[in-house]
């Protein structure tokens, strides 16, 4: 166990994401020839002044710092999950020729679909072999088995795109391994901190299990009932074909009529999304109460969330990681 | 250092395949839920039957079995060396819309694009999860030094794609990063396992390096001179835009009128590559006898690694691999 003090006031939320950053650079800056190729600097400028919101990182520091864990060490490790969330990210915006319809400014539409691909390894291997120099194999296996997850999740999703008998347990595994398993990874490593044994079985792993999911089902929430929030146009995953608890939720209390509408306005493969009638949809889901219904799902969740934050040891952290995260986590039905 | 007999028998070759792709199946077929994944099963299935020559894992067991090292963990590491091969194939098949056109019947082709990068990152990190379980950080660091050249080597290759000007700088750091760093990586880690120190540094490093830089201009060789023997089309490199040895060698030879024709042949981004006159281009390459110079090259090269091996200790490990290696290396000039 590598304990620093307790009491130390933690790092502002700025601070966090501009040392996060900062690592990010130092990471992938690389050496060598490598170093000079315009398209890696600008894949990496790109991940880094990009920026989001660096959810990840923030989780992990917060949640190390309040167990009194080295600042140093957490840095390192959320800007490694971020590498990974981004590699990740220009992966699966790797487009085929049907889906080329759905405008994005993405990696692949700016620099083609190899470039992406190429460049999402490079992210990866680079933050793997930064990795390893701490020599610690449970590190390793935490980051081995997420990348695992993260790309079984999304075959699986492609798997049940366009298909409305997509199921809740389906759906699940998909929110785990595509938003859950980062989150819950940075719980596991600070468990690894910590000493504790058995990672998985942690409470900050449970904790970021919990958060990650949050996370997904909220994203899920408001690209139906406040797109705006995302900044983006509503009904992404209707017109995607990606089905979602609001959709699925309506699907088991819609009645024949309107399954038929829904039916009708689903995309198929191949098929135009533009007719998809967002107001019809969304008048269906609010008559139904498909939004209080999510939005209660989603402050059970927030509640098991705040109770789990509330447990932890470190006041500093714990205040400031509850306020932050409670940012996010507020959601309630319009 | 873990030294087996040094005189026990190695291996036969098919012998050395056939556990190779037993251990390529157990390493892949995962656990859990993820293995009921029809797609990741059929993507393993493919990367298992699909076979090819095996090259790296035998040259990993040859090189190791002469330095009289356990066959397990050789099967093991050169499975692994294949599954990051296979990795690297699926992504590198990843097409851009302008390039559809030369069709190749590869994963992309078959699954479409996503799926060919998301298989890729699942092999991958099954396969990094599996190496983790040695708790051995020079396997790990060599590697993830591979993996991060090869997506590199790729993205150099594409800046420099169509580029006549490719010099042979550019060219030797192309095909130390696609070919030669996992041949490089076998000896690296053979080094590792006979407890040296400075793995790149050792005898079978850079017998690995010169066997993966021979075995890479050795395709570009044939691919103008005998595309047979590649059992497929010639001169796709040209007609690709890609510029190799042979091509960099006749425009250094060529006069004016030769070099304009050559550029009037050169295909450019986004343009028809059916104008190549293949026909043309190799009587410009055989009156400069680039055909003699490019295998007198090679045959140099050759030598080197054939004095590589002779010193290697294990006799009957160095009769084998020298006997089957000389299979691929015996190139002549038609």
């Amino acid at each position: 166990m590598r304990l620093s003090s307790q009491t130390g006031r933690p790092l502002s939320p700025p601070r966090v994401i501009q040392q996060t950053n900062k690592r990010i650079s130092l990471i992938l800056r690389g050496s060598g020839k490598d170093a000079r190729l315009p398209i890696l600097k600008s894949i990496t400028d790109y991940v880094v002044s990009s920026g989001g919101k660096r959810i990840r990182p923030l989780f992990t520091y917060y949640l190390g710092n309040a167990h009194g864990l080295s600042a140093n060490e957490l840095i390192d490790l959320g800007a490694l999950i971020e590498i990974v969330h981004a590699s990740s990210l220009l992966h699966d915006d790797v487009i085929d020729g049907a889906d080329e319809r759905r405008s994005r400014p993405t990696a692949s539409k700016l620099h083609g679909n190899k470039v992406a691909v190429l460049a999402g390894d490079h992210l990866l291997s680079t933050g793997l072999k930064h990795l390893n120099t701490f020599g610690n194999q449970s590190y390793m296996d935490i980051f081995t088995h997420a990348i695992r997850a993260l790309s079984a999740a999304e075959l699986l999703q492609m798997e049940y795109q366009y298909n409305l008998k997509t199921t809740e347990d389906i759906h699940d595994r998909v929110i785990e391994g595509k938003t859950a398993v980062l989150f819950e990874a940075a719980g596991a490593l600070v468990a690894v901190m910590r000493g504790e044994r058995n990672p998985y079985a942690s409470e900050t792993a449970k904790l970021g299990h919990l958060f990650g999911r949050y996370f997904q089902l909220r994203d899920d929430y408001l690209d139906y009932f406040d797109s705006e929030r995302l900044k983006k146009k509503g009904l992404q995953d209707f017109t995607g074909g990606i089905v979602t608890r609001p959709l699925m939720k309506l699907l088991q209390t819609a009645d024949r009529t309107e399954k038929n509408l829904i039916h009708a306005q689903w995309p198929g493969r191949g098929r135009q999304t533009s007719a998809v009638d967002a107001n019809r949809i969304l008048s269906l889901m609010r008559k139904h109460r498909i939004d209080v219904d999510c939005a209660a799902e989603l402050e059970a969740l927030e509640k098991q969330i705040l109770r789990g934050l509330s447990a932890l040891p470190g006041a500093a952290a714990r205040e400031v990681i509850s306020r932050e995260f409670q940012k996010i986590l507020a959601v309630r039905a319009a």
